[in-house]
């Protein structure tokens, strides 16, 4: 409709930048929450061998002894592949694997609830991507999305990494016997569930139910972390990948970050707004 | 009231069409988080026989050359009946199973959610058949919900066997000392107070509290997992069970997943509707 | 106001035997996921003796030789009093402390939603005391309340007992260190934070927070749960604990259980009631 | 615009009285919550030794003969750094993060519930303080404010020690490798995310997101502790902290808690209020 000109002229308006701003925060805010909780939780699988309160306790002195003959013997060299995939997923036992999908469900909720009213709360190059194929959203007004969310996500992962003096920032890896093909499609098919998901939380037609939306939206993400955290790390989320990858340093199977989930966010974005569109039945929840 | 000719239009217009897709994904999202988290927290029942960061690290070049040895001896052997009863339900430590009922929470509010204003969010057979004895969805389109809420299952299970490359889909199972009697009661009683909420949330006589419904239903849910994990794996869908016993090929008790859920739903259709319908106290909470 | 006779007719109404046959099912509801999440989670501490995928894996063909010698020995002599400590709980390590408490969020968030409407979601003896002592329903139907949910407690914890074939109910106990007094004026303080809750949940001045009521009644019962779990076990709810020391057999300081919740919930009805009665602050979130 | 002394006038009236008692109220749920948790998962740090159902209960009985050989030697001589490092946070396994940090986001979230239409529901001297800066409330208010919430957490620590008869009250402190600095910042930084948040909540213009406010700022809280939960501790709130130092007695690194807050705080409310503040967007999520 509008020309490029004018597009581009809404795109540096003060509500646009507010909005970009929002976007930036928001970002900030869930990448910060998203990386630190697998970092802290990986701090554990170091921690766990000077710690005098583990089953190892009872051989504590001794284990002092052999431990540094041990250690960079087995860690580099039988140890080298398991700890490659390990150390890089920090969801390598149940509980870890709680606490990032938690981490991530509580601070995409409150990501997308504070940008909400300002920028629709994207926080993910993925959903703007899905925004944009809908026409919710103009083409250049989503390039200064992407450049806020990619640079929000760069800077928190950069400021945990300063602040925390971590040697380690971890990376989104896909398991070992996994194909980049099948890790695209998981990312994938969980992009869509979440974009979906987005969709249907910022209906109108919701009613009351609008009133939860972002909260849902958290829990499709951290449900989503759980059921694929050893597998892909469970990003749905380039921005996030790129962040910790670029701080990280480990650029490998990047690639399966941003495929999977703009297929899966554009494909969502059809389906919504075609097939499930104007379609209202009496017989609903809180209708 | 109506014919069954007409009842069979009705069942195949477009906004019945839609709500079967509106149940396919929902049911679909549902099942993959489900499947999904008992398959991630299970990944570490094995893994933890390769990994460092164990208690067993101390001992891990030792334990490298007697891991051959005893490994499928004891697996085989001693611990069949043990692994056999640990490996399906991947509830067999604390963490796993807060992770499984995590996933089932998270999961069911938003599938509930995203399918709420379309199709009413059913995404459990065992909910539609409540729903169908109560009056309020046709029979024929019952049975399309079914055959939708099926084929989500199945194809999520085989999905994420296919994607993740998984050796094993983990079926639903009893303890062994329970017998299926106590088992399909144990389904029943949970399913029981599922449909019966989920018949709470869509009454539109609850007012504000209408927003949080799809939440609440997700929570029913994660709480009865956490009760029930370690004995009937906490189901009380069939589709669920069927989908994963399918791509699992495991069908040993699936009639326990079926028997039960069944007849606590058809129960709490008759309560809630007859029995505690039509009452209104003043005093109730946000009234 | 009302003569006695009048309050006792009122009180076997249809609308008032509704309301206890709604407090019967949310009751059971609630104390079946909080004693079948303790059960669950307390199997894990015998399992773990024949489990093959934990740490002594590696020794368990050795263990299997000696644990019939020593296992009754030290836990009939020298873990007498461990074991007598640890079983009650079930909450001896932080992810089964974990699970349980948010068994308790969930399950008392939907038991409170369900029977809003109908009964206010009581659900607990202290709550329709605290209720009782500001006038808020009248004595006789509390007493019917009472009967109703102390009533549901025991069948919830036999019917678990029962279709599970669990040789162990778990029970309420307090720390061996801590004083009778000690932990009623733990519980008493907990269960004020839960009845000043509740009544700022169901103040209709309250607003649009009103929808989210029953979420946060789940929630501080959770972080009650977590606050005191290996203390007191967090009960809070004289029914509940009522009900598992009855199936399970164990009186032991049931007084606390009683004493403590009672006193804090009357304590919190007059607080609420005299003190932060009728203040309203245009400042205050979502006015 | 009014003068001190009128401010000092309102500062006593009953309704702000009233707002006192409201903050003490939430602040004392708060830190109870929180300390109580840290609590509960560090008993298990010292448990592990005596349980008969861990890892090391087949060497149980040797176990009993050479602990008290061993333990106070290692842990005093060798482990004593280790042990100063670990007792503190009790955040040392994966499960016990989640355990406190569920703790947070469920008690700070009903904390802000149960005061919100009283005293704005604050909980936090970093809030107070943002929100002073912001000119929502008056310097004199903010202080009466302060000595609620600071009194509510000192009291709180100190009942839960008397009442669980605990040697230990767990105190904040940062990872060894940190700089005091650094932990300011990401102390900072997180309060920044939390005050953030809290004025998103509270801003009416935000529609009928405004029921869910008082989870967001819970569950922001909770993420941030996540992420935070071995390097600094995830206080964001200066009263939590100087309550279980003083109680504790052990104030080293007390400044962090104070000045990375205070200023993270000031921040938030200077760029919601100045930046942010007059946005509407038409796309936003339930509007």
């Amino acid at each position: 409709m509008a020309s490029l000109t004018s597009r581009l002229e809404h795109a540096i308006k003060p509500d646009a930048l507010r909005a970009y701003l929002a976007e930036f925060i928001s970002t900030f805010l869930f990448v910060f929450a998203a990386v630190g909780s697998a970092v802290a939780s990986s701090e554990f699988v170091l921690w766990v061998f000077f710690s005098p309160s583990h089953c190892n306790f009872f051989f504590f002195k001794i284990f002092v002894i052999v431990i540094f003959v041990y250690f960079y013997w087995v860690l580099r060299n039988v140890g080298v592949q398991i700890a490659e995939k390990m150390m890089p997923d920090a969801t390598t036992d149940p509980s870890a694997l709680v606490a990032v999908a938690v981490a991530n469900a509580f601070a995409l909720s409150v990501a997308v609830y504070i940008a909400a009213n300002v920028s629709g709360g994207h926080v993910n190059p993925a959903v703007t991507f899905g925004m944009a194929v809908g026409g919710h959203i103009s083409v250049p007004m989503a390039i200064f999305y992407w450049i806020s969310q990619l640079l929000a996500s760069v800077m928190a992962c950069l400021l945990f990494k300063v602040t925390t003096v971590s040697q380690h920032i971890p990376t989104h890896g896909i398991q070992q016997e996994m194909t980049g093909f099948g890790a695209s499609v998981l990312e994938g098919l969980m992009t869509f569930t979440l974009v979906y998901t987005f969709y249907a939380a910022r209906d109108p037609r919701r009613g009351p139910l609008g009133a939860i939306g972002p909260l849902v939206i958290g829990l499709v993400s951290g449900a989503n972390v759980l059921a694929s955290g050893p597998f892909t790390g469970g990003s749905m989320n380039p921005a996030y990948s790129f962040g910790s990858a670029l701080i990280g340093w480990r650029f490998k199977n990047q690639a399966v970050y941003w495929i999977g989930p703009l297929i899966g966010a554009g494909l969502a974005s059809v389906v919504y707004d075609n097939v499930v569109f104007a379609v209202q039945i009496a017989d609903g929840i809180g209708v």
